[in-house]
């Protein structure tokens, strides 16, 4: 398995201290040294920075830690391979363009049994199980929207859907965005925190490391950091639960909704 | 305009003596201060580093300087913004897929009558002119070959027919990879060298660095080196005539072919 992060604000915020934090699960406090990778939306355009080593001891990560991009839409990922070998065309975030859009998509989760059709608007370059449900993602938002984007109500909505049937078959815990917003799927683990003011000090799990949020923000900031195990050790995150998608805009959830259903009785 | 850098070897190979002296030409020893970026092809996967600010005084640039990273195909561009603003988006090279395969393009030049029907298969994300010309050639690939990729025969006579289209509008010097093969088209200025056995030394123009190359590789390497402006002043570099698109692989130009039709006669 893997591990997620990602981050949604009001204001283009740097991500250098929770990426800190982040990097050091990548083979240092724990397993995931299978490759890491970070996409930073700035306007439309986006970086993507990604290597299939452990992000721990690489010095591409030491230099997005240390580097303040500022962005409204981070994803980043840290990789245990469990399908796909160790290469860099199967390290996440992935990336695509879909309606004059970048979209990213990193994966936590194993789906084995994923082999849907694929019409060819989008194929996988890599063998991940990842970068297969992405493509199919994208193809059935072509497919239902053709060229025209749909409102972002229609793009959840039909997002849910699509998610439900994904998640059906096995852990597909996502995060996706297109830049404007963020969507994040919690199919097993997943937690998020608001930061807003009044901002407070916050402290790394995985390294003693604070930074007081007061001094690097203005009283207006909201940044929503999503995160596959909580990054800081005195905030209060809230874990989401098993089975729900998340739309974070600005830097806050403004809507989500279960993606899973109520067991049938047997002879339904 | 802009400038280009490319290379294509028959192993991995490290660009950090050629970009050091491509990296000065981005706002110290020449104009183009819009923007920077590269991409490095390693296997299927890629890494694409951009950046809206002049590389001469890019951290980032710096890494990539120092970083050898080690691909058989490369392709860098630095940016005097023509058309469209100076952003992320618009900063080349851009990057699709197609066919199971990241696509990779370049462009110095100008075109500002080229505003071709796109169907949305790829689209454009920022405003420049190059990007629109890049989401056209890969339209009308996908158009031709359908979902099953061509022969490289196939593609290279495809992609003449399309260059000799749009290359009647404006300068259109172009650099384009699938990370097997490295497509050059020389509109109006483009050179290239080809390193191989006796390796020697080389001598960058824009800064006073040398290398043995005899020292770093071995007797089978092949290396092609394509520029917009020679990078050394101490080895014979080959113009290509104007109006011409070229095909390198392994480290070497396989073929190449006219792109500049004979004018007709008035009347015919």
């Amino acid at each position: 398995m893997c591990q997620l992060l990602g981050m949604n604000c009001n204001v283009p915020t740097d991500i250098c201290f929770s990426f800190a934090g982040f990097q050091a699960r990548g083979g240092a406090t724990d397993v995931h040294s299978d490759g890491w990778g970070i996409a930073f939306f700035e306007g439309r355009g986006t970086r993507v920075f990604l290597e299939p080593l452990a992000s721990c001891s690489s010095p591409l990560a030491g230099v997005v830690r240390s580097y303040p991009i500022h962005s409204e839409n981070v994803i980043a990922h840290i990789r245990k391979a469990t399908q796909g070998v160790v290469a860099l065309e199967n390290t996440h975030p992935f990336m695509r363009e879909l309606w004059g859009r970048y979209w990213i998509f990193a994966h936590n989760g194993h789906l084995p049994d994923f082999a849907p059709e694929l019409d060819g608007s989008f194929t996988p370059v890599g063998d991940t199980d990842s970068e297969r449900a992405f493509c199919w993602l994208l193809q059935n938002l072509r497919q239902r929207f053709a060229s025209r984007p749909p409102s972002q109500a229609q793009l959840f909505e039909t997002l849910h859907q699509l998610t439900l049937e994904v998640g059906a078959l096995g852990a597909f815990n996502f995060l996706l965005s297109n830049g404007d917003c963020l969507f994040a799927h919690c199919s097993t683990r997943l937690s998020y925190i608001i930061r807003q003011a009044p901002f407070a000090v916050a402290h790394l799990s995985d390294q003693d490391l604070s930074i007081d949020f007061s001094d690097v923000t203005t009283p207006d900031d909201r940044v929503a950091v999503i995160a596959t195990v909580p990054l800081t050790d005195n905030e209060a995150w809230t874990t989401m639960p098993s089975g729900s998608l998340w739309l974070f805009e600005e830097g806050a959830p403004v809507t989500h909704r279960l993606t899973v259903t109520a067991p049938q009785p047997p002879d339904a």
